[in-house]
Parts: structure tokens; C-alpha cells; sequence
């Protein structure tokens, strides 16, 4: 009595949910869905069938959960609500300003069709949410923040890759610790875009290409670079390769808040995650919150949920009573 | 349209829900029950009736939620099954080792009644249970590690004062750093009581008391300090009164976990508070949990729960909109 489970989109994100499934005895990875040919894609786990996207719909009934592995640019806007009418599923859809409109339409398929979908899965959105979320709620007198980093940030680095005479680049978020330090204190800081976060770009030209140029026009990109304080370092291939070919993210939620009949008494909720692979973390926490997909399903549930909807006891694979007498 | 809260107990903990539920605009403090006589009792909020414990089942009807903040020696054992038939309540019942039998006690009076119940609310149980819960579920191949401190033990003092020759007492519990990093940099010790935390006492001797027999009894009372290393000041009445009159605690939930096919990638998620008063910050817990009793019984929720069995959009006095276009 596996909880059944399907990938569609076959990306880092895909192949974390595959070994995340692998750590969860009470899931099975079913059927892996991709874009590409589905015989030019070799997945990790013995005897999974590998097929088109186009074949996902006829796997309705064999699936409990289809996880989405999509980005959230073009793939999770399209496939989310069009799968949601199908399967309980669960994506990762992280472009926040866009979320309630993603969440109505998944919503509205999802009810159409009888299933449980929860979006927006990860870790920001996602864990950090909740840290948010429960944070506010405990000290309603206090002020939240949330740091990124040290880690890779994909949208960063594909801007840079975008100017002329770029032939790969990396850019790593990072916290400033002065910033931090001043909220753990409980200073409750009014801070920037730039007291909060430094960005370095590691970049490799192409041949011939002006570095000079380069770094001013990542420098003075707007919304991305223009706001902070950025470092550019240029690199060879070779060096990218070896020193930058991992993943790795993470960052800070605190809530620093105060209590008492005059406020009288300061209090510091610190949420933090460091993180090898922000993909396969990323990935982990889908796989739970398929879980919980499931399990909402299977209780009657209908429609659409974020992880602020979602109980904790049902990410768990352990019962009421174990996670009442273990783990409370 | 406000949650109407009831309190049951007045000590530090019941000034903390007072104080909590004055920061929420969307309750209202009704009244206070004790079991001294009301009139000695002086609330903070003007014009809330002050009530003794023998007349609280009169409020039937006029309460939205009950929150119990008596003490769970003696008091919760009895009062929350008493009352969880008649009222919405919120209980903080922290002996870890007893909470089965108190939620099945619990359980069958709210039932009985129709009401909701939610027992065990602060932050150990509380919000380090749901940081244990969240941490296992997203990473399964892993360890969590929970510390206390720097904090004044209540327990570990009381059982202190109880020495022969103690005027007074005062217990810091300490988390030792080299465990905390040995956890951060992904070690996944074994860790013995020793070496996770020590245990600084400071202490008021009365007139003509032993200090190197009472010290010798602190330093190898069992269970409490025997195995720890355990540090003794004496201190008179006025540095007593002066430097440890408050209530400060914390601690931190540490959760180091690896991903991929072989585990080849390392997390580590640390949830960590700081709390200048043990009390008000529990009392704060207790009343963002007590609006998700009234939410949870207004839905038609009967029956006990835990910190675990409840949506974090349920503590929030937002929408679920506002919360999904704001903190998501």
C-alpha cells in the first residue's frame, strides 16, 4: 500500500524527487513523464517507466500524487492546472507576486476534478513561509525578515548569461552579517536591498569579449544587480566547472518581537536552512507534502492548499499516537 | 466580533495570556478565573471581571476559548479534561512523557462536549514539536538534536530550593557550543547529557548553612544534575533579587539531514529562539493557538489536538488571500 508516486519534468528537480521517494519507505516512484524522448532519458531507479508527457493523462488511477517539476516561468502556469483536474499533485511554483493567481486557477481545476493539488512547495515559498506565517502569528508586535544565502540564485545567473560575451556564469546571494547581527540584537532595523545582501558573479567571457564592459553592465542591470553592492570575478571554464558546479543555498527567517503589558520584554525566532543542493532540499520537501497530498486526498479533500493549509502531523509517515509520544 | 478568551490560573503564565491577548485586535480579554479570592486579585485590563475557578463553568456560552494556565504537576491533569467539556481550550501540559494519557483524557471530554481541544502549546512541546515534526519529514535520512538554553530551568531550581539550608535557588541550563557546531558542520554525533548541556546554579543559603554540603548535594542529586557538570554560586538575597528575578529561556532545534542517490549532499536546518521571558513568550503560543481553537470549532472540529494536528493559517488572524499575496 506504496503511496504511488509520478515525476513529470526530469531536471535536477525531478531527479531530487526521485531519491528523495528512495528515502521514503512508504512511497514507490510509479512512471517518470518528460518532454524529451522518453528513451534518451535513464532514470536512478530500477524498473521505472520512463514516457512521454504526452501518455501522463492515461496513468489516471495508477498515480496517488504527480509531482510537478517544472520551472515557474512557463512549465508549472500551464501544467499544474492541467493536471490538477487529473491527479493530486503537488508543485513547486515559486514566482511569489503571481501565487494567488496560480492558486485560483489550480484551484478551480482541482475542485472540477475531485483532487487535492498544494502549490507553491519548497523552501520559499514553502518552509520559510511557515516561519513567516508562525512567526507573525506568536509575536503580532514585532518584525519579520528574510535573508537568502549563501547560495546560487538560477534567475541571477541566467541574467548575466544573458549579456553579450558571456559563456556561463554563476551568482551567489549572500547575507550581510552586519544586517543580521542588528536584527538578532533586536534593533529591528529599517534595512535595503543593499544592506541586506552583497551578490558575486563568477563569470566566464567568451573569446575576445570586453570583461570592463561586462562587469558595468551587470553592475548597473536594474532590479537584479543595480540595488547591491556586486562583485564580479571572471573565471575559466575550467574553473567554473570544478569550483562551481553545485547548488547550494539557504538563508535566514527571523522574527524578532516583543511581549509583555508595555513591550517590555524582547524575544528572537531565528529559522535557518544551509543547504548542499537547493534542488534535491527543494525536492525532499515536495516529496512530503505529496504525502500530505495524498493523505488530504484520501480524507475527502478537495481543491487547492499552500503549505500554510497543511497540518504538520500529515507530512509524517508516523501516526497520531507515534508522533504524540516521540516526537511532541 | 471578537474571540471572547477566558483565563484560568493568574501567575506568570495567565499575565502572559493577558498581556498576549492585548496585542491581538481580533480578541478580547472576558475574564480571569482564580482560585484565590478575587478580590485580592488585580488585573491589568481595565474593566475584565476577575472570577473565582469554582464559577467558570457559569461562563458557558459567554467564552470563546478557555486558555488554562495552571501548572502541569497538579493542575492541567485535572482541569483540562474538566473544562475541555465545557469550554474551547488551550492547555500548555508539558511533561512530555505523560502527554498520551493527558490527550486521551482530554480527547473523551471534548468529544463529550463538542468542543475543541488543543493541549501542549508553547515551545517545548510546542514549537520546537513542530520544527522535530517538519525536520524529519523533509529530510528522513537524519538526526535532530534539540538544546536548551541559556535558560532558568524551573524544574532544576524548585528541586534545588528543596535542599536543606537553600533560602532560594536559581537554574541556568546551557547548551555547550562545541555540541551545537559538532551538530552544525554535519558531525551527527552521539551525544550524552554531558555533552549537550551544562547546569549553572545559583544560590541563597539561609543563616549557619553547610555551602560544601549543600553544593555536594546539588552537584549529585540524580536525574537533575548528576550527570551533567554542574557549576554552584552562592549569592545573597539582594544579587538574587537584582540579577536572576527574570525568566529568560530558549533553545535550538537542529534537524542535519543528506540528499541524493548515495547522500551526497548535507543539510542542516536550525530553528532556534531566545526568550527574555519563559512565560510571556509561551503565553504568546498559547493565545495564537487559541484562536485556531475557536476557528478549528466554529468548522465543526470536535476533539483534542496538538500543535501538530493544526494548519499554521489557522494561528493567523489573516485571510487565507492576504496570507497567500503577503507572506507566502
Amino acid at each position: 500500500m506504496s503511496i504511488r508516486i509520478g515525476i513529470l519534468g526530469y531536471g535536477n528537480l525531478g531527479r531530487g524527487v526521485e531519491c528523495a521517494v528512495k528515502q521514503n519507505q512508504d512511497m514507490e516512484l510509479k512512471a517518470v513523464f518528460t518532454r524529451r524522448e522518453p528513451e534518451s532519458v535513464s532514470v536512478l531507479t530500477p524498473g521505472v517507466q520512463v514516457c512521454h508527457v504526452s501518455r501522463a493523462a492515461d496513468f489516471r488511477g495508477e498515480l496517488d500524487v504527480l509531482i510537478l517539476c517544472g520551472g515557474s516561468a512557463t512549465d508549472l502556469p500551464e501544467q499544474t492546472p492541467e493536471y490538477a483536474g487529473v491527479f493530486n499533485v503537488v508543485d513547486s511554483f515559486d514566482t511569489h507576486a503571481r501565487i494567488p493567481e496560480h492558486f485560483a486557477r489550480v484551484d478551480q481545476a482541482a475542485r472540477q476534478g475531485g483532487k487535492t493539488a498544494i502549490i507553491s512547495v519548497g523552501w520559499d515559498p514553502g518552509m520559510f513561509s511557515l516561519n513567516r506565517v508562525y512567526g507573525e502569528a506568536v509575536l503580532p508586535q514585532g518584525k519579520d525578515y528574510t535573508f537568502w544565502g549563501r547560495g546560487v540564485s538560477q534567475g541571477h545567473s541566467d541574467a548575466v548569461r544573458r549579456i553579450q560575451g558571456v559563456a556561463d556564469a554563476r551568482q551567489y546571494t549572500i547575507p550581510l552579517d552586519s544586517a543580521l547581527e542588528a536584527v538578532r540584537v533586536g534593533k529591528n532595523p529599517e534595512l535595503t536591498p543593499r544592506q541586506k545582501h552583497t551578490r558575486e558573479c563568477f563569470v566566464v567571457l567568451e573569446k575576445g569579449a570586453d570583461g570592463a564592459r561586462v562587469e558595468q553592465e551587470i553592475k548597473s542591470m536594474p532590479n537584479y544587480f543595480a540595488d547591491y553592492d556586486t562583485t564580479v570575478h571572471f573565471i575559466s571554464a575550467e574553473e567554473m566547472q570544478r569550483d562551481h558546479s553545485r547548488l547550494p543555498h539557504g538563508g535566514f527567517v527571523l522574527r524578532s518581537g516583543a511581549t509583555g503589558w508595555n513591550q517590555e520584554n524582547s524575544h528572537l525566532i531565528e529559522y535557518s536552512l544551509k543547504l548542499d543542493s537547493n534542488p534535491e532540499f527543494t525536492a525532499s520537501v515536495l516529496t512530503a507534502y505529496a504525502r500530505a497530498a495524498w493523505r488530504l486526498s484520501s480524507e475527502g479533500a478537495v481543491g487547492c492548499k499552500t503549505v500554510l493549509d497543511v497540518a504538520p502531523a500529515y507530512l509524517s509517515p508516523r501516526s497520531g499516537e507515534e508522533l504524540r509520544a516521540a516526537m511532541l
